[in-house]
């Protein structure tokens, strides 16, 4: 028995001290990517990068925690939901809660306001976790945001347009992006005699109309936050998913054309605003081939303090498993608190935890349960011993060359168990040596989907396996 | 003067009550990333990870935040950096220090102990910044490691061989990997008379010899450790940069030679089996062609309390100003002090911060200080008033064949500004319409370097750019 080997000295001291010895896990709320999900979230970020750039965006990167006064005052009631770091001397830090009040936050510090940016990175909520439906204490979120001063309507609608070819191109099912207005929300509220000191609390119960019906929002409404009934029928008129308005908020055109004939709501400076903001955009959509994805929704209601314009939210229409996938919108006025000068901003954050719980049950199903974690092309294989450095002189010659090649961790292994880790791994190709090969300067090529072998010479071993490996690429 | 603009209320708000406006910042020992550095970034992150990719490796993503027992106990005096999450009730959490400790969390959970895994992501300490030499409190780490029991040295070799592909795929200039062995450093020490109890400390003192003389690590074993002088100079004789091993370093084979002829040494059963894993280690970078970028270098003692074996660094060689640029070695017992199971395993660590700011500047030097952000074929621009829908209808087009195309947000902006864009954000090709192409049912593309310009007909135009597109790309 060797005291001396950590493992074993971990293991005993805590039994030899009456103590079992604690199972590791990860922190609640959180989770670790194995190799399977990883390929599907690394796949999908590829194509949410692509879109970013597609439309001229570049990165920016911020530190995970911000000073705690940049985050203060921004979120409303789920400030309380912020992680603070312990005060081990120094500064109050934060792990941020999402990526828009740093991005703010870097605005203000820039010279530069004139910015179309993305940012990919993990945020942190110490929310009640919900992990079957995607929803984590730490998580990831793909932003697309334009900050400056542009033609009216311009920027929102090509964040608008990015959002509906990143949900088109990940192939997530079917879609929509429900759409609403924040003066268009503060508009109806005033007509229907909402004091302004409930605007936002009346706000907040709006937006749970996607959840629970117009009886349980409307009681919200009167007897925990004291709303004289009559104006919440009023409110109903508009938000109710039997309202004529909501009816047809598939045709946002059409529903234009009846709030712009609503005698009171088409006197309000704005709503007439609104009204405008919203025409352009419907027209920039449908120039850019989008707008048959919008809902123009006017019980979206988005809770966050700093939406100024327009807001929106997409959802998936063929499963409710999941919620919100991403939402955005115009906050003209967050920069500011940070600097003192306006920089108009409009953006969207795709919740890619949410499509990924998505992805990874498709996958599943389309590759029966196996989804391939390495990218390996060719399997460096030998019969008889003694073979070892003859593969790693192949693999050498073949990793030069930008070829993904391995060999298997065995000084003399079987042929038997070197097919069975190709096959086990998907890998598409397996490169066979033995004496006589090496002797002849030959290698033996199988393609174990066809099933077929070749013999190449070893002088044009790297450009014949070039040329197949892309040709198997384009036949999968 | 609107005082319900959150700007100037944010503004005003201070002032008021007689403070001054705080102008925002990030915390002490971190920064943003702004669109250049992110383009360096990015493109270093995906050199390395096709490396990772090419020799077969799986990615893997644990959380930022661990429990506290997790990374108790693992990292020495080194301890007191960690950053500490705030009691909010619920579990004691801590930032991961590194990325090693998480992975051996990580199997220590998992069935599966036989895995090749890369992993970059963020570490966080509470270290001394300084930010010009590429030491920050947050930064990423790019790891590589293979856990699992296989043939002697054999992974041990593969990550030494993605290192140095690595490195050279980078273009950073020249280095070395100094490489040891912590058996060998233990039989020395024994050798030469060090008590066990000291081993630690005076490896911590000879680690310090790539940026102090001999005298003053003589001084610090003797004055500050207690070590007798005569054992010191034992010592000596093996790690001075003048003692007979080190002035060979850059002839690996030569140096082990050297060693199995020391007459004590070569006795002790520490070293004969560092002897025998080093000889089949070289033989093994032999085979793999990395073996001239080996120093097998005595005087290389690196500090973490987990490794066993082979243990090594890169450093630059033409320059001295960012230290250690990558590191690693094996650690057998590491998972096992989670689960109570030995798991072997061995990787390596890639500063990626110190080597960023090496790219950077190689990369202004050679743009002449203009780095380019975007990655835009194409701006779509128009000459005359009421041509922005058009332009966003070509677009859509571009973009729906995965051109990255841009165009100006305005609504009627003069050809000068889009041609200056164009110009200034490198983008290489403009595409021009007014109301004459769109009424012939033409655009006109020019190529923004070559001064060429060509009229094509609208139902050639996406086929015609790809082809262009790519043939630039050739020649830039």
């Amino acid at each position: 028995l060797d005291l001396g080997r950590p493992a074993l000295r971990a293991f005993l001291e805590p039994l030899l001290q009456g103590q079992q010895m604690k199972r590791p896990k990860v922190p609640k709320g959180t989770r670790d990517s194995g190799p399977e999900q990883m390929a599907i979230r690394e796949k999908a970020f590829s194509t949410i990068l692509e879109v970013f750039r597609r439309h001229g965006a570049v990165g920016i990167d911020t530190p995970v925690f911000e000073l705690r006064e940049t985050l203060m005052g921004k979120y409303g009631e789920d400030s309380k939901l912020i992680y603070d770091l312990a005060d081990q001397g120094g500064e109050l830090l934060s792990l941020r809660y999402d990526l828009t009040v740093p991005f703010a936050r870097f605005l203000a510090m820039s010279s530069n306001t004139q910015i179309k940016r993305y940012h990919i990175a993990k945020v942190y909520r110490r929310d009640n976790p919900a992990m079957n439906k995607g929803r984590f204490r730490e998580f990831y979120q793909c932003d697309f945001d334009v900050a400056g001063t542009y033609g009216a309507m311009i920027p929102d609608a090509d964040v608008i347009k990015v959002l509906t070819e990143i949900l088109d191109e990940l192939r997530i099912g079917r879609y929509v992006v429900k759409l609403n207005h924040r003066k268009i929300l503060d508009a109806m509220m005033a007509v229907c005699g909402v004091p302004a000191e409930k605007f936002r609390t009346i706000c907040s119960a709006i937006d749970k109309l996607d959840k629970e019906t117009w009886e349980d929002v409307k009681e919200e409404m009167v007897s925990q936050k004291g709303l004289d009934p009559a104006v919440a029928d009023r409110i109903g008129d508009f938000v109710r998913a039997d309202s004529q308005y909501v009816a047809i908020r598939a045709q946002p055109n059409e529903v234009l054309t009846l709030l712009r004939a609503h005698a009171e709501l088409s006197q309000h400076p704005q709503a007439q605003a609104a009204f405008q903001d919203l025409e352009t955009l419907f027209r920039y959509l449908t120039a850019m081939r989008c707008l048959d994805r919008i809902h123009f929704d006017l019980s979206l209601a988005r809770g966050l303090d700093y939406y100024t314009g327009v807001i929106y939210e997409a959802v998936l229409t063929e499963t409710d498993r999941v919620g919100s996938i991403a939402a955005g919108g115009r906050y003209d006025g967050l920069v500011g608190r940070f600097s003192g000068s306006d920089v108009p901003a409009v953006g969207v954050s795709i919740g890619i935890e949410r499509i990924l719980t998505i992805l990874e049950e498709q996958e599943r199903a389309r590759a029966q349960g196996k989804i391939r974690a390495t990218a390996t092309d060719i399997l460096v294989a030998s019969i008889g011993s003694k073979m070892l450095e003859s593969r790693m002189e192949i693999c050498a010659e073949l990793w030069a060359a930008g070829i993904k090649a391995e060999f298997l961790y065995k000084e003399n292994p079987k042929i038997q168990p070197q097919i069975q880790y190709a096959l086990e791994s998907g890998i598409p190709f397996m490169l066979i040596i033995g004496g006589d090969e090496i002797a002849q300067g030959i290698v033996k090529v199988k393609n174990l989907r066809a099933q077929t072998e070749v013999v190449i010479q070893r002088a044009e071993m790297v450009s014949r396996l070039i040329a197949d490996i892309n040709e198997e690429k384009q036949v999968l």
